[in-house]
């Protein structure tokens, strides 16, 4: 009898499915599972903090719990087929502890192969036809490039499309990259107004939620077409109703679309483009002026400026925060589909440096050439900073940049710190909204053998980047002092600002 | 100022998004909803039993709860439009009780309208390729027609798909009616050699759950390849990965396979067509030599003849129960899509008068000439018998039909159970399986007006189904008293018994 | 190897527990379960309906799934104590269906043997002291009786603190009984204006939730001293803040109230006692005329009294509906504690058949010698109307009254109805609360071999119950036809009207 | 009109029942909250992590939403009355955020006074004198004090308890201080020969779970009698029967107790006491060769053995981890009640740090003498180490101990380390328990200005501590470095390791 462990089950019924990692926090009886993946040729990696798990449950696509050993692999086939077929979400699988060491006979377990990729549909021809003719008649049209076209992998239809037709483009926050930030066709920079100008738009994989602030006005012109690309058919028409709704995977449908459009193309000296490169320039100026303001501490702008000037364009940059995320999205430009992880739709805060762990274990495993450029807020890294002890216990080579405010939205200076301190108890007397001045968070990352840098001028900031780019056999932290009191520019519309849930 | 309150917003909402029924259980506060209901043009059927209502939140597709009247009307709409779009559900709104009679000036909600048809998607191409490549190389090809092929509308192209291609199809039993049971190509009658022996199957929205034995050995072919046509991507390749997996409304696909596959024809002279039709032959000889038996009372397969030969071929079926739901799927031919209504994947028992109350009030409003037969095991009659009271309320002409066998898969003869009452507490000796003998179910109908028929003999039962046929304005119950040993012929394989859930 | 089944288990683990009776629905795989319940010498009722699995268990004081068989009696162990210990309840125990039929060795099973009866606990000595200063001084004191005093077979206890002290005292609907109804001390008919004009409330095991309209004004003074005796120390000081928290068993913390109140009596003679009386006899009056109207149909009045006195006074009382509930409360006379179930401080619908068959099983395999009388609105009878068959199964004389008024709150009479008919579809036209006029519930009875009534007079009426309390062979359903129009008296304020929860 | 906002109304409310505290994380909407919290004169920490929100409510004891601005001040007060009456819990309130901003006028609300103290109850005197029955003919009696008691504020009564009766007594984990631990009549020395063969045992307000091993064989005595004394009714005789269930508050139940038990004692020369002192002598011995090993790096003996002797007797002792916890509970004696917190029943990490913080708050802010000594395994650590930034912020002078073994469970030293490096890729290599070797820990608190001190040696130990202890103005903390390989001493039994839940 050819005995097995559930602990090997899993192990071996994960591997069966290319798994390639596991990302835990050992524990009884979780040791012998992770020690079972190693066996199994799954690289492990040992995290230090997790949250409640029975939560995950809740937020998971697919949850079960297997009744016995023998229907461990059929589970595990299920959970990572659910994963990424349809909308990508979460699996989550919950195995009684006393299974992990309990044993049965390999003959009677139904072992099953590794699930196929994911299948792929087109839209109905009539509705493209449909999407042609509101295209073809448009004044200000705009194509919005949101999450579900970098997971649909069609970063090259979307280029044709742009190109081809040669209509302004947004990305989402989560759309960025899938084309670059610097393209001719990018209007980001005049993002409020494309919004709400705009007659026809055209939204791939992109969802009226309240990052789009669902679509309605004074955001959007009441009078907007929607023409929406998504392979979620609840999806469609919500919030707003579509003028055509192209249900169906985001490459074939603007596979179908560059088919049916053909050499209709949009003109560049049209009334639309002249507003928009308009906007876009005066936008410019306001952000460069903000970005080179030589006054100490700095600001946000000055600080995202350099920072973008040295970034390699193949980094993957990681996000979390609130204005350092905001502001991060606009100013650092993102030229590759897939190569930015953030906050995401609901905001969660304590995700960026896990997203960075396991960017810099691809990078590392798979010997990429591509840097992980972890950018935080302040009170962000309050969440999950201990982790940095993973990336140096794995020699990850990430870089993590502070934005250091001293607070939460604002903070104050050491010296008002001080006179506050003076005034008595602290409970009663600091705002809510700040933390300690100065906190010197690149200890936390020398204390575990990384390299950490006090950031306070833009040459300590360019060349603390320089040399931490430079380092490719440890992690990095940038601990940037700003200005506490620096906060956004004026914004004609608080457009990503996070929703009160 | 134009004041609404939100049982009036609420059935406006309903009311704009074209629902014309509502079906409920009146009550503080329900009752303001039914009536506004009413005056907005809803038709409101008054019922007599409900379930729990935190239980419909958990099985529900969508389930949302207002936090303020404005948000009635567009939660209205996810709620239907989550229903219909993608694989179709129950959708649940919660509004709290104290909103109902709250009041709002009109002018501070945002209406919105009717949403759209559900949108189509189509087949990849390649997948397409490769699915009528296996096709044309099949030995023994089958299809296998399930409730999605329904919901989809695709009884056209299903039908074109058989026809054109010549290969024998099965339907699962809530696919039963896309095409008519007694169509040439129909192998039902030789249900578990086609399944046992088939080389590719194609699935059109049927699901390889326990109905169809998760698609396993030893009812399937270990190398069977599946054709998969579904709309939903977590559907595809689960239980036995997919050969070819067509992500797409069936209708659309279906139109994909026939242009591909053009002339190709399955020879109707091979010898899958041979095997078949001699299985079917051989089977049809046991059913026949079952229902012609004379003996008293009656079996299953000779009640259910008789009922077979009499019902229009345009009837509604209802049905649920044990060995009557089973027996039934096979004996009573459904010929029209849509017609056809049972307990489903679940096995849930108590939906039967429900479903034959909605169809009766679709019959009577709507003024069809189609009759709606819901025939109930005398045990599932047992869940909401009270129901006929409102059938008779509103003179739906439901015929009821409850196939009688004093038990629960199998009862006792009353002159035994006489016996046994003189043994002592029936408490302690009626085995659980037991109702009472002859209960006279016909008469729950006759208290509040219906027409009410006692059958024991295939005289009765003919004349009463031909008199229940005839009479248009109050419904019907025939209470037909078969043998109470009486039980399924015996099955190859039990193919369609409910699971150990 | 001594083999055991986990259906053995589960009946043996209930019969070790002294459980005597088992309640349920058979199908697969209960009915091993119900057979082995027999076989251990539990009598087993087979009933109609049930309600969904999963709000079970949402509702359900203790919950659990057996990890193993070897669990089994542990847990039923606990789910029996934790339903009886404390604030009584449900408990809810999922077992997987494959365990009811796998086996272990009857060796390696820890057997749990009857848990203890529940433990007692008194309060603290000096809120004794408090609670009898505070009634000392009281000039209008008022007890009032709460099901948990019932719960804790308190009514020795309680009489004894009645009528040492001469306090007038109130009943909650699940709290009648527990003194008779008829008790000189009993101001039940000067309800209102005793709750609104108490200085001093004693409350033994009540809740001042809806039903009490939570303790506050207008309906108690605000200035009110609750004195709050509750086994729940979560539920002391809910609502109103208790001037006196006696928290322990009512039975021993009455028992202390006695020790230190002595000889001390609240005058016969007071001011208090004079303005109840004389509320009283006013109120009696207004029900006797209301009582005593010759016009047909009757109205509740009529009917209630009429029934109530032919009752017997060791009857077991079961009552739902709305007005029917409510009117039933004032109307029917309890006498014995614990003889009186109803729809509970939730209002749910369609408990009454099944309390109703509880006690009648109870009755006849105890040989009791009290009658079971189950009064039921006619919409309250539709949702479990079915379980009279399972009566008629085990020849339980319980006696069904439905007060029918042809509605829900009130009905048409069936006149009116057929001139509503002639005007068209009836989805539209009739009104939310009706039900149809003059259905004969009675026929549902006899369908299944008990004894049917119609009754439209007072002489039909009484005559009809006389019958069925001297038949003890088998159940009776008395229709009660009553004025469709009949409402209740006009209330000082909505007392018991069920919340919009 | 006088207008009140939501986060006004939560604040006041909050005050009105008492409450000092509130530890937060601001985000939009809770700055509102936490500013109306300040102004309302209670002190707020702001903290830098938080687990998920949903998972608190299934939790929490008490759970409520509610729907109206008019019921927070009621919500509130019912949340903090379940939180402290019956069994201690944590409530959860969910507030829709847009509630925080909205306003009513204050006429319209109901406030609500702070709610009383709980309500204290008594035991029945007839189960008291089976007690005492019990008690004085026992052979080998044994106490065991759990944490209820430590809740119950029951310290002065079960020291008489101890004192009167000469019984010896093991506190449990959360128990411990209730008495001090080396109080004569203490055998934690010898606690599992105290559990194995007491043939008595009295508990106070301790559970029967996984910590004491459910009180089943082979660690306790399959004859041993149980007095239970708890508050919680369903909580008696949960895994064992009791012999005596005693239902009341622990301190008024021992009054009970003592009372009846008088002038009775234990022979302090009997075997029970010969056989107790003679195995605490031995296990002494065995502590102490271990605590005196001078080999480095220490093991956890000697570490916990030094911090022992410098920490003062009314320290609060927080701790977490799994060696560390363990062993600590051991070594690191307890002299008062309530000056412990640790992991708890389900072994939580993470909770360390918070726990420190508030009783550093509270030590800070009511100017109380005692010291907070925060005790870490490694690993522990990882969970919420980012918290030391809080510590600093408010200059709590908490003490962090870092027990380092550079693991978890155990770990490996920096030599073995560097080899594993040079084999390759540690994610495959490094076993799942090992952290980074010689992590400096200590860095982690020095980057936010508290004290750091590595340490290896008994010198830097003792010197490192003692600097501490002597510094009132800021954090410190000490890391540890012990022996990745040291382990725990031999255990007769598994005691106290964390259940495979």
């Amino acid at each position: 009898m050819d005995e097995v462990t559930g602990a090997q089950l899993i192990a071996e019924a994960l591997k069966s499915q290319n798994v390639e990692y596991m990302f835990g926090i050992v524990g009884v009886p979780i040791i012998e599972v992770a020690m079972a993946a190693q066996a199994a040729g799954i690289k492990y990696v040992g995290m230090r903090n997790e949250q409640a798990v029975e939560a995950c449950r809740l937020y998971s696509k697919f949850s079960a719990r297997p009744s016995s050993l023998e229907m461990i692999p059929a589970v595990v086939e299920k959970a990572v087929r659910s994963s990424i077929y349809g909308r990508p979400g979460a699996s989550y699988i919950d195995i009684a502890g006393d299974m992990v060491n309990a044993k049965i006979d390999r003959a009677n377990v139904r072992f099953v192969s590794c699930c196929p990729a994911p299948p792929v549909s087109q839209a109905d021809s009539r509705e493209i036809t449909q999407a042609v003719r509101l295209l073809r008649a448009a004044q200000r049209p705009l194509i919005i490039i949101g999450k579900g076209a970098a997971y649909a992998r069609a970063e090259k239809e979307v280029r044709e499309l742009v190109e081809v037709t040669g209509i302004p483009f947004l990305p989402t926050p989560m759309g960025k990259g899938v084309l670059p930030d610097d393209h001719p066709n990018c209007v980001a920079a005049a993002r409020s107004r494309a919004l709400l100008q705009a007659d026809v738009i055209v939204l791939l994989g992109a969802r009226l939620n309240w990052i789009l602030h669902f679509g309605f006005p004074p955001r959007f012109s009441p009078h907007v077409k929607i023409i929406q690309v998504d392979l979620c058919a609840e999806e469609l028409s919500n919030n707003v109703r579509a003028a055509s709704a192209l249900l169906g995977d985001i490459g074939a449908v603007v596979r179908q679309l560059l088919e049916t459009v053909r050499s209709w193309r949009f003109p560049s000296d049209s009334q639309w483009w002249l507003t928009l490169k308009e906007k876009m320039t005066a936008n410019a100026q306001i952000s460069k002026s903000l970005a080179l303001r030589s006054t100490l501490p700095m600001n946000y702008y000055t600080a995202f400026h350099h920072i973008s000037e040295l970034l390699p364009k193949d980094c993957i940059i990681v996000s979390e925060g609130a204005n350092t995320m905001d502001i991060g999205r606009t100013m650092l430009l993102n030229y590759l589909p897939r190569h930015r992880l953030d906050a995401g739709t609901f905001g969660t805060m304590g995700v960026g440096p896990g997203f960075a762990i396991a960017a810099g274990v691809l990078e590392q495993t798979q010997k990429s050439a591509q840097r992980v450029v972890c950018i935080e807020g302040d009170s962000a890294f309050g969440f999950s900073g201990m982790e940095v002890e993973t990336m140096c216990r794995y020699k990850l080579p990430v870089i993590i940049i502070v934005i250091n405010n001293n607070g939460i939205y604002s903070g104050v200076d050491p010296k008002t710190w001080k006179e506050m301190e003076k005034m008595g108890d602290m409970t009663t007397i600091a705002p809510p909204v700040t933390l300690l001045p100065e906190a010197r968070y690149e200890q936390v990352m020398s204390a575990f053998g990384g390299r950490g840098y006090l950031v306070r001028t833009v040459e300590e900031l360019r060349s603390a980047l320089q040399e931490s780019l430079n380092n490719t056999q440890m992690p990095s932290l940038l601990n940037v002092l700003i200005d506490p009191a620096s906060d956004r520019k004026q914004q004609e519309f608080p457009w990503l600002t996070r929703a009160n849930l």
